[in-house]
Formats: structure tokens, sequence, C-alpha cells
């Protein structure tokens, strides 16, 4: 079956990026307005979100309209209903994350429940609510951003791993349902991303890529993060061809979890975690 | 490392098993209970709660405490705790689950939300509370219920599956966290297993187990849901020789799981996902 290459006559006249001020979610708005689409952009921080969308606007001659809200707050939806004005949304991305790393016990357990929150509650939330005006209408697309966190337990990554494992399979899970309707649905599965909450989480904690996603005195075999630009044209490359319910950002991140496929869940857990762990004491000891 | 086989030593007097009061919940405290330690159950019935807790402690010679406690309630922890009146639990089963079965969007928001609740955010609070003082005391066992729902979107399961995937990853990680702490944990993954619960949602939907679970009319090929004695009784001889991360509770599951390793996501997603809708729909037309 060959796509439609327009995407506004194909999911409609706006999409939606959740998680969109900067990185990985300013890289997925580029893609989508490319492709002809308007966007309502949502973030936090309504300065950092509103100069984002007048500069995607501007390139791409589209319309766009900022809502700030947090995801991380019950009245989510409501603030984003609001904001968009009865504007409908044909094509919705999920790449808002709450992000707390450090062992489980050593966390507070509010932390935790943040995380369930931001990468499980409210993108259910958000899905249902989208979802069900996409399948009364016959189409549209939902991306869910996931991780490879999400695809064993990974040392200091328990419970954000954890709320990932949840996304990805709702993604995959909303691939089967909802192409009997009409309607689109994946989930992007990214491994370390060079945004620029990830070069936060590495300076916080004085981590191998706290300075440069290139650091000089890292060996070779570290797997270097991929830049927001790469994983967000991956994503496009594939569904422009065919929408599979579990896309990897990052070829290098499919060929390993491919070679991976026959190991013990206790040695891939084992591998993962000794990796990161070795990580972290690296990180503290500097 | 040879195990120390009294779970008392090992442990600690008490255990405790959340979902207790019937199926696999009660063949999971008789495994605890044959092996010495006292049992605090606890379940949302307090009747057949109370019922199953008196056998138990009868049948094995231990003492038991039944709470009775909601899980899809806030207050489940502090009911839990006073209902505890100061033991120490030293093993940790979560066996409580919210079963949503349905297409995404025909449920109801409420419907996901609750199976948030229940497979995500209790045994979150749960295993934060109990973990905390296991690694104090620097001995402790704790064990998540998930299922192969959790492995990739299952039609009709998605949020389901989604939220126990999140129980996988969790038990996973904290497998290899907590072991450095001297806990040990893992979670248990379940496939279909013939429970008074399941039963229930077969009778409801006139499926194939409605009736038996050996159904005359089924074929051969049919693979027949596991009795929970099977079940628990494979969870403990697997963590009497050694705690691994990510225990099948049946071993035909295992070898299923192992020959699809080199299958795609996609693959796997359509192949479960063309048996649960021809299920579906069987039960639908009967």
């Amino acid at each position: 079956m060959s796509r439609d290459p327009d995407y506004r006559r194909r999911y409609g006249d706006w999409g939606m990026v959740v998680g969109a001020s900067e990185g990985l979610g300013e890289a997925l708005t580029r893609n989508l307005a490319q492709r002809g689409m308007n966007l309502a952009m949502v973030a936090r921080n309504p300065d950092k979100l509103s100069a984002a969308a007048k500069r995607v606007a501007a390139d791409n001659n589209i319309e766009t309209v900022a809502i700030a809200a947090d995801l991380g707050e019950p009245d989510a939806l409501d603030r984003i209903v609001a904001g968009l004005g009865g504007r409908e949304i044909g094509f919705f991305i999920y790449n808002c994350a709450a992000e707390n790393g450090g062992e489980f016990l050593e966390q507070d357990l509010e932390s935790h429940l943040g995380n369930i929150q931001v990468n499980c509650i409210a993108p259910t939330i958000l899905v249902h609510y989208f979802g069900r005006k996409m399948v009364a209408r016959g189409r549209g697309g939902i991306v869910l951003c996931s991780s490879l966190a999400g695809l064993q337990g990974v040392y200091a990554w328990t419970s954000y791993g954890a709320s990932k494992a949840y996304e990805m399979i709702l993604g995959e899970g909303l691939w089967y349902e909802l192409k009997h309707h009409g309607v689109d649905a994946a989930t992007l599965v990214l491994g370390q991303t060079y945004t620029p909450n990830f070069q936060r989480s590495q300076q916080e904690r004085d981590a191998p890529f706290a300075r440069s996603r290139d650091p000089e005195d890292l060996p070779a075999s570290v797997r270097r993060p991929q830049h927001p630009e790469d994983a967000a044209a991956t994503l496009f490359a594939q569904i422009d061809r065919e929408w599979i319910p579990h896309i990897y950002a990052n070829a290098e991140d499919k060929a390993m979890i491919k070679a991976a496929a026959n190991l013990s869940k206790t040695e891939r857990i084992l591998q993962m975690g000794d990796a990161m762990r070795a990580t972290y004491k690296r990180a503290v000891a500097r």
C-alpha cells in the first residue's frame, strides 16, 4: 500500500507535539511542519515554548499555537483543550518525559509517583481523548516516545524504565487496535539522545557527556548519544514508508537489540546494569 | 552459592502476599507457609480473605494476619501498615491486579486509570516502603507478578499489558539494584492462569474457558491455562535454587518466548493480536 505523502490530507490540518519546546520535541515539530501540518505545541515553560513556536511557524510557513501546560499536573488535559480552541488534532506525539535517575530506594516516593504521572497517566489520558476523536474521523496518527530502558530493568533507571515500558506497550497495542479504525500508531524507542535535558542531567552528575557529545577521554567503544535531529528523521523516514509498532530511533540500537535477542533477560540486565553502574561510579569518582 | 533453605532465617519471620484470598495468591501463600513463614495476607474481600488466612494457618501451623485493603484506593498502604501492627515483612509478593480487557478506546478512561492505580502506583508505593526496611535489615525477598501481555502490545489488553510491563521492568531493575544490598527481587511472568478471576472473566465474555479448563470443542493446539498451583510451584522451585530477574511461571511460555526471540515486534504483535482477536470474535459469536 503506498502512503499519501501529503500529511495534511492523510491526517488532518493540525498536529500536536507534547514536550515541544526544545531537543527532540522541537525536532519532531520541524518534521511535521515540513510535511505541511499546522502545529499545536505543548510544554511547561511558556517563554521557551513561545519562541520555539514562532521559529517553526516562520521557518515553514505554517500556523502554530503554543499551549503552556505541565504534564505532571492533573489539569493538563483541560489546559490543552482550552488552548486548542476547537482545533482538531490529526497527529499526536507524546514526547514529554520525567527522567528520575538513581537507585529506586534512594529516590523519594514522590519522584516515582511523578514519573508515573508524566510517563503513564498523562499519555493515557491524552491518547484516550485524541484517539477517540481520530477514530470518529477515521484518520489520525499517534506516536509515543519510549526508551531502551523499557526493554529490561536498567540499574539506576528502574522506575523510569518501568514507566517507559508502559508507554512502549501502550503504543504497540494501539498500533494493532487502531489500524482497524484507520488510525496509525507507533512507539518510538530512543536510546541516549543529546537533548538539552540529557545535557543538563549529565552536567548535574558530572557524567561522561557533561561537556561534549564527543568527550576525548572516553574509549571509542562507548556509544555516543544520538542527535535529536537524527532520531526525528529516523521516525519520519519509517512512517513515511510504513507504520510499524516499535520504531528504533537509532539504527545502531536496533542492531544491538537484535544481536542480543538470544541472551536471557538475566544476561541483558547484568550487561546493561554493569555498564550503567560503571558510568555512575565513574561520574561520582571524577 | 548455595541458598539457606530456611526462609525464616533467610528473610525474616513474616511474609506478605497482596491479593491473597484465592487463586494464585492463595497458592503463593501456601508455598511461603510450607517454608515456615508467618503470613500477612492482603485482599479486598474481608470474608474470603479471613477464611483463606484461617485455612493456611491451620494447614501449616503458622500465624497469619488478614488485612482487608483495596489496592485501588489511595489509603491502601495506611491500612496495611495499621493491620501489620509492627510486624516486620521479610518477603513481599505483589499479586494483586486490575484486569481491564477490551479495546483501549472502547473502555472508559476510568478503567485505564484504575489499572494504573492497582498495577503501577500501588506496587511502587508498597515496594518502596517495604524495600527500604528490608535493605536496612540487609535481607528480604520481593516478587512482583507480571504477564506475557507486558512483553509486547496485545490486542484487547493494551493498557493492562502496559501496566504489567511497568511491573515487569520494576521487578527486573530491583533484582539488580537490591542484590547489592542483600535483598532478592524478581518478576514472575504469568500467562493465562486458571484462577477464579480468570474463570469469571471467561464466563462474563462467554470465552473459550468459560465452562472448563479443558473445553472439548477447542482444537488441541490451543494452549490450556496453567493451574495456579503449578505457577506458584515454578516460582518457588526457581528461587529456592537461584533468584533470576525474570521468571516464567510456565515452562511452555518460556519455550514459546525463546522460539519467538528472533521475530520482529511487528511479527509478534500481529501473531498475538490475530489470535486474541479470533478468540474475542469467537467469544462474541457463540
